[in-house]
């Protein structure tokens, strides 16, 4: 098990496949930061893909909170799994499923993660926003432009304050035989809010 | 007081003072995650400047554990003491003077961050690979070249592994008469490592 209990659980210690995408270490623990969590809360995860933000999560809300881990593909919901368990993590419920139909029926929030939407970006943006209790924070990391000019069009329309849009980017080293060199990765744009 | 216990309380949150940086949210939580704390480690500051990086490690270790913040400039002590206060932070010994000659009379440690070095990187990483238990973290933020090059040169040098060297570049947004645009902030370099 994990020896400390600061969000940044290396990539490499989650089980991955190569059809679901994780968020990396530093993208994660920044969205982990924005979602202000504390032990008890109840949490979304929409688009949980690898479940990494999941895992994290729940670590931080533990004892006495619970992570709703949704996500439509089935390879995703098999990985997440995997991952809850290498983790020894009980208190996240997976659901497979549209997020759509779903969110209806899971019990107010304290904090929720949208890593993905399938395209539904503004409906689901506004049906959990209906789910948050007020002071609640959502957290959507977007790599699609589409997404990021979505997101800021319904979030300006619906009942949030201190929307906060921090676009990251990530280089990492790698040894060459003449020295280090820096590889970049695309930005992700993360937008986070409290709910009114 | 917080309500959360995650790291990234919002720069806002603290006290700031022109003359001493400080290290800036996001960057902040990376960091955080990377040296990997937990409840009653010991902690070094080294270069505390304006304190955040003590209040956040404080947070993380308590119960049981220690921070040790150091700074030469009594501005920013001064200031870390605000910062420590403002959060109602008990467990941080704040010490004005020269890490080179501080690091020695502090008790072995389980995480340590540089967040300066006033040119003497190479002595400092030294002395701070010296007081690391086996398995203990060093983070070291850098924005000047030299620096990370000196870094670079000195971890490969001691008893370190798992070297990670992670550049982040964060942009804000800010709004304008006719949308949103991203501003960028600088490029900070965090190099990580284990003790062995």
């Amino acid at each position: 098990m994990l020896e400390y209990r600061t969000p940044g659980i290396p990539d490499e210690l989650f089980e991955r496949i190569e059809e679901v995408p994780i968020t990396k270490e530093e993208v994660r623990v920044i969205q982990i930061s924005k979602a202000r969590l504390a032990p008890g809360h109840i949490v979304y995860d929409i688009g949980c893909g690898s479940g990494s933000i999941s895992v994290e999560a729940a670590l931080q809300i533990a004892s006495g909170g619970k992570v709703y881990s949704v996500d439509f593909d089935p390879k995703a919901i098999e990985l997440t799994k995997k991952n809850i368990a290498k983790f020894c993590i009980s208190n996240v419920n997976i659901i497979l499923g549209d997020a759509k139909e779903k969110i209806g029926e899971l019990p107010e929030a304290d904090a929720i993660f949208i890593g993905g939407t399938g395209g539904d970006t503004k409906e689901i943006v506004a049906l959990c926003e209906g789910k948050l209790k007020t002071g609640g924070r959502i957290v959507i990391g977007t790599i699609l432009v589409e997404t990021l000019f979505a997101v800021l069009d319904i979030i300006g329309k619906l009942k949030f304050k201190e929307v906060d849009v921090t676009q990251i980017t990530v280089s990492k080293s790698r040894k060459t035989p003449t020295g280090t060199m820096m590889l970049a990765r695309n930005p992700v744009t993360i937008v986070s809010a409290t709910k009114i």
